[in-house]
């Protein structure tokens, strides 16, 4: 059932299912996008900070958003973003990582000057498999609102 | 030659190149990380808000990475970001688009505990063929200092 701009409350969470990732996701990721060496190169990442080839911090949000979509925004009015606050690269997203994504509802605010939609603002959180945050987000989305209210 | 983190000076712009993206680019970043229709099924696009097909938000983010990894980042002392603030998503990624990153020097703060390393703010900019803004966002790494300032 799709999910209106009203269908979402203030203080609502929702779990967004998991995946495990695996090293090849994670150089193939570093070699289209961001291609450092410590996202990389096994040999030069042993004398690194992690000991071992760690995620490009934007591997780790493009996973939370696909966990997302996939769980929630593909059967909703969503009708695109206008930006993303404090995005914070806390823990390294590790080969055979467990990654799991989570959101939460922080601010409804309908809009005033067109009354079909409201922006929702969302906290975005990936965990791995000991349920320590690895990346987090505010993420602000334009919604729908439902046909009937919109009439009304 | 290796850029530390004394190399960069508030107020430095870097051109960063260019590349011209496809629908098909478009449409496997959207099937990785963002299947959401409007990213995806031309057929359902040409009845929305843009006529076609849109890039993901995080497509243009990866492929401004990229631009910037490619000639700057790959070869400084860049010891990873703590977060990213302000990423706006100003306007859509269309296939076809030639896209070109920028980066601007916004601040330099040494650390106050570790004498070796320090942080850089950035703000990242895509831009189009027509020189408008599709997204942009302020970054903050943290690079290592020159090895005799270090030692100093």
């Amino acid at each position: 059932m799709t999910r209106y701009f009203e269908d979402f409350a203030v203080g609502e969470v929702i779990e967004c299912g998991s995946r495990t990732v695996s090293a090849e996701e994670i150089k193939s990721f570093a070699e289209q996008f961001d291609p450092q060496p410590f996202h990389l190169d096994e040999e030069a990442a042993k004398k690194g900070m992690f000991g071992s080839i760690v995620g490009s911090g934007w591997h780790s949000v493009c996973l939370c958003m696909r966990l997302t979509v996939d769980a929630v925004f593909n059967d909703t009015s969503n009708m695109g973003s206008p930006g993303v606050e404090k995005i914070r690269f806390i823990r390294p997203l590790s080969p055979g990582d467990t990654v799991s994504a989570r959101i939460e509802v922080l601010e409804s605010v309908p809009s005033r000057s067109k009354p079909d939609r409201g922006r929702l603002t969302f906290r975005f959180e990936l965990n791995n498999q000991k349920n320590e945050t690895i990346m987090d987000f505010e993420g602000m989305t334009i919604f729908g609102r439902r046909p009937a209210a919109n009439a009304g």
